[in-house]
């Protein structure tokens, strides 16, 4: 039984740890670049979003390592691995977006609020911006960095690869693709979102983990949290586009129902999506208690804002 | 000075260790994929392309290793390495195909002498197919298996993703575009296609070579030698765009000039162009005599069919 801890203020945590993160993209990004291209990079990437990755990625390092990173520009030890990490699932997830929001997918024009990367750069740097921010992620992972061992890079490539790949994130896009206008059971739904977000959600737990070592009862119930998590995300996202606005969303709201695609809420009604998230928090947090580690108060309470949030 | 040797025949030497490759990336390629995804994937990878890449993965191991790798298909120790790289630059290679090839690229319907990705399977799943492959591009290079150590894992991603990213080939794309119908120098020129055809070339090179642990004068020798190939192979382009027509291409010729796009033959001339070709034949020969490795016949033999080939 770990120890009765003070509650843990999730705000003050996510402004430290994300300074870090965005001194670090911002450091990073389109960093060697040609200019326009570099440009693309970074509006795709900087000044935006809720970074929940990164955030996952730094609580799970934490929780595994037992103690807070201390502030400061230059982490050492395993902390500069996390701090690759967290940026590197970032990469990914903003890659996905610049992709999704592509005419000849989503077709969307607005992104947080701002016109998206194919309205502002148009299509051609947009392709070549995704596709190079998906190379930089792996860049990142594999410095020539002796602080970084060679065999937390290759583990840390590995995680992402597999959860941006075909059986991940991209497998799930495309079954989204195919799903438009079909009558999917919950199981098929269930398993379209595992690989389309709950992937690369999940990925950022393990990730995080992976680069403080954990021992194989932490891992496996990581593992659970993010599975809980990242399922909880999309339902939680499928509630959000039929009751929140446009301007609180920062993206078009509505658009599921609009474009006939499958969701939680067409699934199986607001009520039960409700109730369903509900539960997934649940199991979040249950896993975090068969965890065996002593402070993952972090991860509670992303669990907790991931299905309490308003945008 | 190396002992004489035979001259090496590159037509059974080529199909011997492209047979393994072929036989790797019909196994490995959209295995776990959604069935649409993994047909698209499939089509862009398999049954097409003169594997100039994997072919000098390999080529560069032997030459390192200082011996031939046996027939077989469960390759041992470096050679487990080296086969996931040559599978590895040439999913790279097949993605930026289909990218380029989409409309808001080069808009080319044919490939290979085939329908191009998006015409076959439409523009969003080319999108999701491109982005699948550059993931498990590097899933290839870091598997769970200890016949490929952390570290040679590690730095073949760290080469893969430069050498693919945004001060490589992406990189390469990008200054492509911003080029059209700007009278670009030679040194500009030069500039653009080291990133996008040459970091690729060369980061096959340097990666086969890394399987084997080169010492610093076969390793510096090897970058000269990949450096002059991955050039002349860019300047043999231009010439055939001119000189050759599609059908012995398997894609649309004259697109160059069509498109108003600066080469070496719209800079040079068609007989300064030929002439510069020759002499980076001569200085990728002159790198691998200065590399101090005993066998580097199917390297000077590649170097060679890649300034002399009609297609």
């Amino acid at each position: 039984m770990p120890p009765a801890l003070v509650p843990l203020d999730l705000l003050p945590w996510s402004r430290h740890h994300l300074e870090r993160v965005e001194r670090a993209l911002s450091l990073w990004v389109g960093d060697g670049a040609p200019a326009g291209l570099g440009d693309a990079m970074r509006y795709a990437v900087l000044d935006g979003g809720k970074r929940l990755r990164p955030l996952l990625v730094w609580a799970a390092f934490e929780a595994v390592q037992g103690m807070p990173v201390p502030p400061g520009d230059a982490p050492q030890g395993g902390a500069a691995a996390a701090l690759r990490a967290a940026c590197a699932v970032e990469l990914i997830h903003a890659y996905s977006l610049v992709h999704d929001d592509m005419p000849c997918m989503d077709n969307d024009v607005l992104r947080r609020g701002k016109p998206t990367v194919h309205v502002q750069f148009g299509e051609a740097q947009a392709l070549l911006a995704g596709d190079a921010l998906q190379a930089f992620a792996f860049e990142l992972l594999t410095p020539e960095d002796p602080l970084v061992p060679a065999d937390v890079q290759a583990r840390l490539c590995r995680q992402l690869a597999r959860a941006a790949g075909s059986a991940g994130m991209a497998g799930g896009q495309a079954i989204d693709l195919a799903s438009v206008g079909l009558a999917l059971t919950e199981d098929q739904l269930r398993h379209m979102h595992r690989l389309k977000t709950g992937a690369l959600l999940q990925a950022s737990v393990m990730m995080g983990a992976a680069c403080a070592h954990p021992g194989p009862v932490a891992q496996a119930a990581l593992s659970d949290y993010g599975a809980a998590l990242g399922l909880a995300f999309q339902v939680v996202d499928d509630i959000l586009d039929v009751v929140a606005d446009s301007a609180t969303l920062g993206k078009t709201a509505g658009k599921d129902a609009a474009s006939d695609k499958p969701t939680y809420v067409s699934l199986l009604g607001l009520d039960r999506a409700q109730a369903y998230a509900r539960a997934l928090l649940a199991q979040a947090q249950a896993a975090l208690q068969a965890s065996g580690l002593d402070d993952t108060r972090a991860l509670a309470a992303l669990a907790d804002m991931v299905v309490n949030r308003s945008h």
